[in-house]
């Protein structure tokens, strides 16, 4: 968990050099097999478009558009992921993902060894003449918490399949303006993704468990393992969907937004200004904010 | 060797976004324990520092100034690279790499795994205002070819602690303007790295045996094994010099860069206009180009 931490620290560092007119953002990913993907189960193409995506979903939790990528592969010598044509498929598999947005595949590398398949995807991205990246940092209290889609149970698939949210993302931007005032993806999970926000904008944050969007998968599981849905939806994680503070004034603008769009936007819950995290159950009872979340660790 | 192909393939491309008033380009590499590093032996600072300037000497390759650097680290769960002071130190550690050339480390990824350490270093660098990146594919019949350094032997630790040739790259490309035809660094050798140039260049090439410049570990090296140390100098690889060609009628200004600077540069050969290798031996026999050269396979 420590290193964990340690990546999370720099995750929010941004580029902003003098000779470049525009801001551009740069953002490193890995996908590593038996960690985030098994190439036992998973073929080719699931792999190399998680892998960008993955990066990409990263974009859009600043609501920057990714304008190219570099990939990097140690293949194995042997066994699943080996050989010229996976490595080929491997790209072409991640030149498509990028080009869903544009995006191109311009520059990588490739080594052999005796381990097992590990991808890194970095992105640049750009944010548009004037605009500033939204970070983690900004949220108020008062802001109205919001996510985009459904969480839960995406280990029965849509951790694969998943589409980054790079227009919902920009679309947020433009509608919301400065009323933006903080967004991520949610990689680890809500219960561990919010807490970091949060301590970024050193606020704390209020969130009703009767408001949780949970996935149709989130019961599967539940069905499976006897959790509660709800712990699903907030701990299983890689749901990559956005979690955004806005200004609750904009609520409206959000409701059209999200009435109109494909995606789901649904308020949460609310920032408040002490620090520390609370669930609320559905009576009104408030609860300590659970720990569970998931871990990359295989 | 047809995956390194690949990434070959790959390497020249360069970005080019309407967005961005200057020349930005981007380069990728990794490192891997037991490929380009073995922890049981090599310490934390010289993986860190190579993992680096791996990344940075292509930079240098193509004469381009890198500005942004990120890490991306799949740990070992257990063994040598594993644990939080590791992670810390290696961070650290590039990030000391990185300040040698004021270039920032802007962002990272950290995950665990039950593998090796791998590491991956993305670069993102600037051109300077109106400068065309030096590529491969610009030598002519008649030039000349040249190396920086010594070449050879690099094994004995070299590959571990070079210089990237940044700031020689700017200076030939200040002094030479349009007279550097094509430019790369030596990663994989020069009997494998001139051939790339030339197939990109659509030319051919001489190569004078005796003007190789042989590194003492070269000798060293051929003392150990018995091969030639100028064998060794044209196969072992890592050497992370400058291979440039240049306009013949610039031989004299390279000559005051050799002579006031740090890096010895070396007159090897010539470009041709017909396709194919050739070594030149010291009574002007010509041999077919030696098929030697490190390939990177654990």
């Amino acid at each position: 968990m420590a290193v964990v931490r340690l990546a999370a620290e720099t995750q929010n560092a941004k580029l902003n050099t003098q000779n470049i007119e525009s801001r551009v953002l740069l953002k490193i990913d890995q996908c590593l097999d038996r960690v985030h993907f098994d190439l036992r189960e998973h073929g080719v193409e699931l792999v190399g478009r998680k892998a960008v995506n993955r990066c990409l979903s990263d974009c859009a939790g600043m609501a920057c558009w990714p304008t190219a990528l570099m990939i990097s592969v140690a293949l194995p010598k042997e066994g699943p992921g080996s050989g010229e044509a996976f490595a080929r498929e491997l790209f072409l598999a991640c030149q498509a993902a990028g080009a869903v947005f544009d995006c191109a595949l311009v520059g990588g590398d490739t080594a052999i060894w005796d381990q097992r398949l590990a991808i890194t995807v970095a992105a640049m991205g750009e944010m548009g003449e004037g605009a500033e990246p939204v970070l983690r940092s900004g949220a108020k209290a008062g802001d109205t918490v919001f996510v985009s889609g459904a969480l839960g149970g995406s280990i029965l698939g849509r951790h694969l399949t998943f589409e980054p949210r790079i227009r919902l993302a920009q679309e947020l931007r433009k509608a919301l303006g400065d009323g933006l005032h903080a967004m991520m993806d949610l990689s680890d999970g809500l219960a561990q993704d919010l807490p970091r926000m949060c301590a970024a904008s050193a606020v704390g944050a209020k969130v009703y468990a009767e408001r949780l969007p949970i996935h149709p998968d989130a019961e599967k599981m539940s069905a499976k393992d006897g959790l509660p849905a709800g712990l699903h939806a907030l701990g299983d994680g890689e749901d990559y969907e956005l979690l955004f503070v806005v200004e609750s004034q904009k609520i409206p603008e959000l409701i059209r937004i999200s009435e109109s769009g494909e995606v789901r936007l649904k308020a949460i819950g609310e920032i408040i200004d002490r620090s520390g995290l609370h669930l609320v159950d559905g009576r009104g009872g408030q609860h300590s904010w659970p720990q569970t979340g998931w871990e990359y660790e295989s």
